[in-house]
């Protein structure tokens, strides 16, 4: 497993990662960490191996695009200087294109996007090595959907500042295509976006992968 | 216009029709017809029409399916003895066949959907020769969807039935494919049924017009 | 249709326009239209006008006078730079004269009302040309019920300013009238002034056919 | 003053005599009585005539017609034996017609209104001699306005029965004719039918004045 | 009667005035006055003088002692500027010392009572002659009771201040003892001080029949 | 102590005993013994005596009347077969004839009671010989108030009926003259009648010292 | 793994099962199967073997015993007709002789427990041989804790009805004691009883690895 | 007994303190003092010593450790400036150890703990020499329990400060101990921290014995 003792994990994304954690802190006592992926990975960290003592801290707030992440940046993570970060951005950069299409202001274009997303890895790597990148997703199994397609660009952009800036890459909408093709996507998300237990799942498990977590200790 | 006089307009669905409508009369005052498309409907029908005095009630119920239908139509339908009486049913049948597959008991396959609705419809017919089918919809553009493919097929049976019992036919699958070419589903419904104000305004057109309302009067 | 691809469209006025309108933003997701007129009006240009994309904003506050359009008029309006703007006040500038008489103060006579909204149309004006006026309404037929007549001058000062300043205006108050011929006032109104569907649709209408909306597209 | 000592006063009526009253019994502490003209009715009787200990019990329900009275009368009327009975009811019988028009069931046609009131009174005519009808009102000043006059019809039919069953009759649209003079309707109810305090105090004294009630006492 | 055309009339005191009246204006729609004696005057003096159109304002607010009336007379009362003041205040001033006998800083002595009150007084008298004293008062029949005794004394020193600045004086102490020769203390208040409607009634007949209310009218 | 281990001590009366005890069953996890002095007795029958596992049950019902306790003496009491019942019940039975004097079917004189009371006690003697009876109390010093007079008189009859039945005596009323002494009543309970912690503790002494509990144990 | 496709599997037991899932169905949309061990099983069944159609069902209630379990077995279980069948129960039949020592009727002792639970498998042997034993437990390291002491006793007799009765035995006490040796108690769950998310995925793993699930898949 | 006329005591603590107290005063009307030991001393204090008046101040805030009343020191003690000072504090610095391992920041050392305390005492021995110091405790009978063993290297802290400053010293974890040979834990607090009615009462009475208070009186 990469993590080491007693090191501090940081996630920090839109409602996907929000998921009703504690405002402000994120870690703590009474479900701090919200119902998502970030209390999964966290408890599967301190039940697989309780000997390391991970410190698991959740900073999403649901709604953001990465315009959000870079204004609370400074607050939110640099001053809490962890040893790992883990963020998953873009689903609203991409989603108001659709859902409020003539509302530009809220849209959040790739250009931006990329720039952005750059600029916030490039000012944390000068506080850590070890960044998780994790790719924005559609729970859509059609490529050819307009939003899917959109969102697979932004997949694409991350890939890309992930092998630029020598950051671990999770593919979140590779794992949802594997199992998209046995469950339709309103199993796992009646709006393709926000996930069940099973979506959680599925992403949780993607980053543990990622991280050389082993499930059979 | 086809309605006449004092006429009396049940509308019976799922939560498409429901609404939140008033229970359990689904008429009177205080938005007591619910705040979708049937209440759309009853505003024009009383702004352009106000001499006839069209008297509409909505007994839609959130979840149903026509097997539930089947279980309160003498109740909803048959005492309330209407003069015209439009169904909208089919979307629930079809998705709990997508958003819960492993619970069989929730499904409603084809075979039994078209013969309750037949059956309902024909009970119907000795009261009145008026009418309304309007099909369930999945507003979703991609006709390869499995559920949208699913969702046309039960259209279908909607379509045959209204041929072989003499209904007026709605295609509301129809009217959501013609806006689906500018706008994106998520502009109208982020899960793709329940439909924001564009979309219940889209499925009242489409019931005004087949009525022979008049937009100019 | 007046209106051009990617206008804004903003809304000004008190309850009959706010409707529970989200606060501040008064624009975007979850019914943020609220549920009057402005979101009828939105509903049938996004569903007869897909293409033409147009955006609405509502900046309605219950309770608001003139008085108060002007205090929040830099805010509201001008930053919000609409290419159209619709105006709707008076009618708590009146009934606070007839609901609450020995409380002067909260009272907005004749003079200031057609003082203060000349001021603010001309302010918007160098903005924009595309300005429409609503009048002010009371849903009661008989002309010399006090509070109607009053009413009716103030419609008359809204006439008179669209007049001098080059305005689209819109007789709500006719629309009303038209009706009242068949319906009694309580079937619109409890108060004869908040109308329910049917009298937001009556508005609704009013606005969509003065802007050149085609029905039957 | 006509009440005598220790007798019981029992008001039956719609949403004006219930004013969210303790339901069921109507009478006891922690405002039983409601925040209406049956309130300040007993406050008066006790602060004037506290040796009197005059019972009042409130049995008014919301929304009321004298077809609903027909139904509570045997429970919520005879068999509390009341020496003294105060009915006020007919404004939903009229105002039904008027704000649901299209919904024949719900209205009470005047025949049936005095059919049945005119039984109501009978029957309790064998329990006490002393019954008090309060007309329905509609505070509008205007004679010609169509509910109004319609309500005006009721009027009579109570004045009717109060002289052939010997009943003393309380006109309260006098009472509010007589303030309508000095004060605008919108002043007293938004909806001219449900006062605030000035329109149940003008109840209250209508009532008061009719039973010898000595204010200077 | 004493009071003159479009004349302002504003209560100040605590729970008793207070009575869940608006914050901050305590004026206006919706039960704007609390329900209390400061709602029976209003409504007594609108619905027999209507033509006069007083203008009533209540600051009360729950829990004041004359302390806190100190601390807020320039904003609730200098800057009203009322035709006509009336004060009632003191219950608390003396209640603390009975319910919290261990909390000296919640007690406000009767030098301090009496000095305050005075300059209050004084203070506006700058603006209006026409100031009411009303007595604190406690709903208890025994002279010799202490908190009763207390209470006499700063009803005292309340009546002294009328005297010497000229002030109409309203005995509210004498007003509750009347009514006390027939009705137990725990008909009107479980705690001899917060009023049910019998006790605001008696209240409000004692303050208008200082003013020369004519209750005939 | 007289009370001998694994012995059940059952509560019964009114909102005094009541205090938010946990319904129906009266005993359990989370406060299930309500806040009053029931819960006091627990708790120092547990800390001193935790070697006896006394086990408290509370069937105080708010409002209850000892006409009350005969309804649901055979479910709450017999079936509960307690081995120690404590009766504390009168203060509705006088209370209503003093805030609701009007309302006679509320009273419980004086004659009912005691002969309520008394076949209480001997049906519950079959059970169990050791009784304890509670007086009803009212937290007023002076013995010529008249509801204290009258809660004299009841307190009396319990004091008959334990000397005639041979059950312990409590004498509540003479625990509260003590702490008046020192304590004006409204420092114990602003209504005379629900003490704060202050009032509990003196019933749970009262209580405790009768049945010889040791303090400094 | 031992589960085979479209199979449906059944948890019953108290709180720990339970987790807020919904009533009374225990599956389907909307967190149905709660937010503990129940709903992580669920998960990783769904997310690791989407293609097998595994069919969850969750009938836990908070506070059961194994007598309330018999109670409900027939409708909960039998009439379910599971494929398999999870049961853990036994932590609120000890729990009460700890924390309610006093209340006998609340205390299920060992007998009854081994009697009852073993009833209870052998009647549902009859529709099925799929039938896990998950012991109840104590999250207390030290062996010699009273409470954590007789749950061990009780673990037992799972243990020993498991062969018995051929069923497939889960030491859940076991996997707890290994994480205890490095986290405290009150890191998993403050009152040793209700884990936080930790605790339900060590729950969890202890399930799905032992009916071979493959974590790797 | 120690306290003497007209003294304020004043308690400080964490949540076993606080109990829901009001904030921000700690003292007053309607159980300003909340529900835990604080309201049973203040209760007995004026049960048995009413002619004292000892005024309680309650400044408990949940969660506390000492770095909190470090920073509310000056504000919440010193301007109270009490006669007697109660502090018990330590549980959430030495809890937080164990149920927050990883967030380090959340622990308070002993040496910190050890130094805060010391200063906090010697700045308040400036105003009185009467300070009680209450250990802190965890109600566990294992002394070589982790988190036990913990808290009595805390407590002995307390008990060291308590002999270099001349405070008076209370061991609640001693108090405990003694009910711990009767009672398992989970009688008296399912978390082994926040007491019931009977752990409250055990902390009652080893303040009040330290005061020397006659529980006979």
């Amino acid at each position: 497993m990469l993590l080491e003792q007693r090191q501090k994990l940081l996630f920090i994304g839109d409602s996907v990662t929000d998921c009703d954690r504690a405002k402000p802190h994120g870690e703590g006592l009474f479900h701090a960490l919200g119902n998502g992926y970030v209390s999964v990975v966290d408890a599967f960290l301190k039940a697989n191996y309780p000997e390391l003592g991970i410190r698991v801290v959740n900073k999403g707030i649901s709604g953001n695009t990465v315009r959000d992440l870079k204004a609370r940046w400074q607050e939110d993570v640099i001053t809490q200087n962890p040893d790992w970060l883990s963020i998953m951005i873009g689903i609203n950069d991409v989603w108001r294109q659709f859902d409020s299409p003539f509302i530009k202001d809220h849209h959040v274009y790739i250009e931006e996007y990329q720039e952005t997303l750059t600029a916030l890895v490039k000012e944390s790597k000068l506080q850590t090595e070890n960044i998780l990148l994790m790719t924005p997703y559609y729970i859509e199994i059609n490529e050819n959907d307009l939003m899917r397609a959109k969102m697979d660009q932004y997949g694409k952009v991350v890939k890309q500042i992930a092998e630029e800036e020598g950051c671990l890459f999770i593919d979140t909408q590779a794992a949802f295509n594997k199992i998209l093709k046995n469950l339709y996507a309103a199993t796992i998300a009646w709006d393709r976006v926000h996930p069940n237990e099973i979506g959680h799942t599925i992403l949780a498990k993607a980053f543990l992968n990622k991280i050389g977590f082993d499930w059979t200790k």
